[in-house]
């Protein structure tokens, strides 16, 4: 076997680093094939690839690859499924919640109409599953079942969350279950995939899907936090959004579980109010949050999943310059401000 | 080998007929575990999966593996993935068809409401392929790579179907390749995969393929003309319903294509009326197809595609007496009137 990192005219042959894995992912997505016509089924899977987003899931799935092989591109198709899997949910999500804007453009329902939009997701599940075909026959019966498992369950974290909405109240314990079911599962998945992709045994995949959980839990933590503490200059969206919508986040449920009397009031009389100055809105539950401690909380949760996803991740029977390669764009994802 | 049809304790043990399959079946749906909770996310399966139906299409699987297997039964998950599947296509087909009844039952999304019948239906299309998913794994492959291409083509038909709305006219031609991709390939891989499961060999699937696609185009025929030469008192449906609807079927565009001056003056007539009496309008459009020997001509092309595909049954290299099982089940379906 030729050492990773091995460079041969000047590229690293066997090495891999994340540009290139990104570079690599990117020309592999645009060069797909979905389909032609009708344009109305397939027009909308290339709008919603286009649009962009960081490639976590794949490139995720491409880190995993490479801990256990040399041959990491080999896991480019099935890694994309992943990806195409997460838009798929996006596209109907939308739908279900009325989004108008996705990354600043139009939603699909809202560009096209809302059958286009349920029909070319359901084109763009089976594409998936396509890519998803695309590994080693022998392993292809353990990668459907488990991503088969995860789709399920990503499926039932978007019916709690709904669930949720018309909720008075949420636990914190069924909070984290819903962030779990539909957000995390399938980060655990994108890493156990490389590694069943790159032929790593039982316990390595078991211990990749865990480190996936731990980390993605972390990072919808972060999301809930950063809607609150982000820098507005950095972050994408609008500080305060989740306030506004009364979104039953981390720490709007920690926030309802540790007020007193007074706070109650004011975060109900916020709830509640059909007419209000959104500023003063976000300034008046902000305020609450501070009161209650509610940031450092999040932010000891938050933290103590990332520290099991990453002994996770140390734990793994992997070389050490191998596993540096993925912590350290974990470490970059747990640093982002956006 | 044991000769099919040999008798066992009063029991055909290798052998199999229609009834004893169809039992065997709805038991085996009876006893699925699709997931519990959400409720709100299982429940539509169950209710959608108990409305009944002929279970055609896992019949057809069925029936086709026992042609090269006496162990049909091993076909049994493979085939209900095809029911499951076929649910999950109603299931969104009636959002977007805004369908109030299906069998004479609320549609999902109407007993419970739009965001479910989307969320439940994708969980559907997931369980799907994990049924799909129980086959040998020398098959594994084969089998998802043909499912995923008839999946994408009755999406495909979907869309075309609901383009086809908004058009003035649509052609001969594109009213088959319409049907042949909504509802025919459908069928066409629920014989392939009985074929695939008991082993045989590419020359003989296809040709299953071939068989069940023809029939299909035949049977869609066939619906198109019970909606209005149906017996009203065996047809399930209201007789007439396509021409209130102005539904571009077979009939009315091989009516428009025909039609004269005159007969095209009637038929613009009825098709833009926006206040009628139902039973003047379906007695009128009627007469026209009476007038222009539309049904002869569709009865001509129904036939003509039953034909072509019973030719390929008969063509497959496979026991008489198993072949007579599948063409009667087939000419029974032909010569139903409901």
């Amino acid at each position: 076997m030729v050492p990773a990192g091995q460079r041969v005219g000047g590229h690293s042959r066997f090495g891999m680093n994340v540009q290139q894995a990104l570079l690599f992912l990117n020309q592999t997505i645009a060069a797909l094939e979905y389909g032609q016509r009708p344009v109305e089924l397939y027009e909308p899977i290339r709008y919603m690839m286009a649009l962009g987003g960081k490639r976590m899931r794949p490139l995720l799935t491409l880190l995993s690859a490479y801990l256990f092989s040399d041959d990491w591109r080999k896991a480019v198709r099935p890694a994309i499924a992943v990806e195409v899997f997460h838009n798929f949910t996006l596209m109907h999500d939308d739908i279900m919640d009325r989004a108008p804007l996705r990354r600043n453009q139009p939603t699909v329902h809202i560009k096209w109409n809302q059958n286009v939009a349920i029909l070319s997701g359901d084109v763009m599940l089976v594409n998936a599953y396509e890519l998803l075909a695309d590994v080693e026959p022998a392993q292809l019966r353990q990668v459907l079942v488990r991503f088969n498992r995860c789709a399920a369950q990503v499926c039932e974290g978007q019916q709690w969350d709904m669930n949720f909405e018309s909720l008075a109240t949420v636990s914190e314990a069924d909070y984290l279950k819903m962030i779990e079911l539909k957000t995390a599962v399938l980060l655990g998945f994108g890493l156990e995939l490389g590694g069943l992709v790159a032929g790593a045994d039982e316990t390595a995949t078991r211990m990749l899907r865990e480190a996936g959980t731990n980390i993605g839990l972390g990072f919808q933590l972060k999301d809930d936090l950063l809607d609150v503490f982000g820098d507005q200059n950095k972050f994408g969206k609008q500080v305060g959004g989740d306030i506004l919508a009364n979104k039953k986040t981390f720490l709007l449920i920690e926030a309802l579980e540790k007020a007193g009397a007074e706070e109650k009031r004011t975060l109900n009389h916020w709830l509640n109010a059909k007419q209000f100055d959104k500023d003063e809105k976000i300034r008046a539950v902000t305020e609450v949050y501070h009161r209650l401690g509610v940031r450092s909380i999040t932010e000891t949760k938050m933290n103590q999943y990332f520290t099991a996803g990453l002994g996770c991740l140390n734990r793994l029977p992997a070389e050490e310059s191998r596993k540096a390669v993925l912590r350290q764009f974990i470490v970059e994802l747990i640093d982002r401000e956006s």
